[in-house]
């Protein structure tokens, strides 16, 4: 999107102009390994977006918005490890390519190193920002813990559910945003609307990644068809699934989420669950859902709209993917 | 030790009172599973006796002490992961007794927990102790990749095994100390010249541990007689000897440190070449060099003597341990 590329050179600037050069190597190597891997920098440019958008100074706000991008890559490679994932982005995971104790340890430093990237913030700044950034990285581990724990169950609620991915996804979204607003001393409200508008988003741009998945066109997505149903990922669509379906239909979902085949019957078979249950269409409905929610948060901003235009543009880019 | 009594009680206490109740619980549980294993709790104790000898409200000083505590607990928890470590304290370690997800995860959020155990200090002395505090989060992360670095090493150097205990060990054990002066707002010289003796001290103090592996009073001790022989750790007393050793000798140690048998001719094999080449000897000096470098930081300490007291107290229960 053309209007994202301006903050995403900047992203790419500093990435490169704050590349890790401490000793040892096998700390921080992996660190620069993983940022190199590529990626849209979404978080990031909504914290620099936020910032502009309240008028903010943004030279200001381009280090906290390379923590948060820390951040998020300090949780990919833990979470990499935890799925015991081979590979990120097409490439080796930090734990195939070095090992797991060097991407243990490297997520852990470049955990630190995503908080102190706050460090140039004045005091009361800082600790506002930090108090922000510290909360939603409990979050996070939270999401993380209740995603491998719906692994172990069979059932899981919608609200659990939605819960995780709160938790897990769009917690960060949220958190990018508002501390683009509190660098910009935006008004306590509307930094709240706007925390509120990425959660909202957040939750539906996870929905939405369920959903193309399975029924996207895999072509545009870049990834591979139904790779959650390989992998047993208990998906919103799984559970609207499971709370629709009869007792036959469930039972026949649990067959196939607890076999490891790798099976083209199997992905046949759970979409055609998936189709007469009609959880694509359900999984859509709540998709509308949270992106009017998120909607509604933008609107209440206390800016011409004219200065939201992008954020309206971002909705349109993250949630009206081509499927 | 009686004059460590009362600042144990605090931290008892503390641990006790914010005992984690978030949830999900298996999140939270490993994390007072870890902390319920007790220990000395040296680190938040030392952070409130630098707060007390400068006059500060001890009550302030009680949570950032805990967040020692908790990033202590973090880094264990973490090492036991990478050391596959199947106890702790004559106890499961974390991973063993939940899984090694769990013990990464939780261990993630503990790590993120110490952080925010500063929240209650004012902006400004805020930013200084989580600078100070993040700053050794790295150092003992650094100190950590070089010890497992050494696993893989032959040869390694004197400086290069004192640089790595620094970080792994003494670099936490002088931000207690510092953190508790900054907390009592005494003068930069001095909460300088405490991190430097905290500093000294932690080297010291991990060095005798090496010594006392090898040739402490096992009963005294409360650990398994040679314990870093039997797991090939290169210690101190291993790198005196490569140093000292001729050909042959070394040539011994490196087949000796490169076998994982385990058995009383192994130990008495090393043992013998530790004697040979006076490497306890040796060591104790090392020792005796860094505890007086401690303890001239410690005099330089602009309080009065009698208040700087327990702090040489300390020092003797640290490093004068029956052996």
């Amino acid at each position: 999107m053309k209007f994202l590329q301006k903050y995403q050179d900047i992203i790419e600037d500093v990435i490169e102009r704050c590349k890790f050069t401490g000793q040892p190597v096998q700390l921080y190597e992996p660190m620069n390994y993983i940022l190199n891997l590529g990626g849209k920098r979404l978080r990031p440019i909504i914290t620099l977006m936020a910032c502009d958008l309240f008028g903010g100074d943004l030279n200001k706000a381009i280090k906290p918005a390379l923590g948060i991008e820390y951040f998020h890559n300090f949780s990919l490679m833990h979470d990499d490890i935890m799925d015991k994932a081979p590979l990120r982005r097409g490439k080796e995971t930090v734990h195939m390519k070095y090992d797991e104790n060097v991407a243990l340890l490297s997520g852990d430093a470049l955990l630190v190193k995503s908080f102190r990237m706050l460090e140039d913030l004045e005091p009361e700044l800082f600790k506002s920002c930090f108090q922000l950034f510290s909360q939603t990285a409990l979050e996070v581990c939270e999401g993380q813990q209740y995603d491998m724990n719906f692994e172990r169950q069979n059932e899981v609620l919608y609200e659990e559910y939605t819960h995780m991915i709160t938790g897990k996804t769009a917690a960060l979204c949220a958190c990018s945003l508002k501390m683009g607003a509190l660098i910009a001393e935006a008004v306590k409200e509307d930094a709240e609307y706007l925390y509120e508008f990425g959660r909202y988003l957040g939750v539906a741009f996870q929905l939405m990644d369920d959903y193309l998945d399975v029924f996207g066109n895999h072509e545009v997505v870049g990834k591979k068809s139904a790779g959650d149903i390989y992998e047993n990922k208990k998906t919103i669509l799984y559970i609207l699934a499971q709370q629709e379906g009869n007792e036959e239909q469930k039972k026949e979902l649990n067959f196939w989420f607890n076999s490891t085949e790798d099976t083209v019957e199997k992905i046949q078979g759970v979409v055609k669950i998936f189709k007469d249950l009609e959880a694509d269409r359900l999984c859509l409905e709540l998709i509308d859902k949270y992106t009017d929610q998120a909607r509604e948060y933008l609107d209440k901003v206390n800016v011409s709209g004219e200065k939201k235009q992008p954020f309206y543009e971002l909705m349109n880019y993250l949630l009206v993917r081509e499927s």
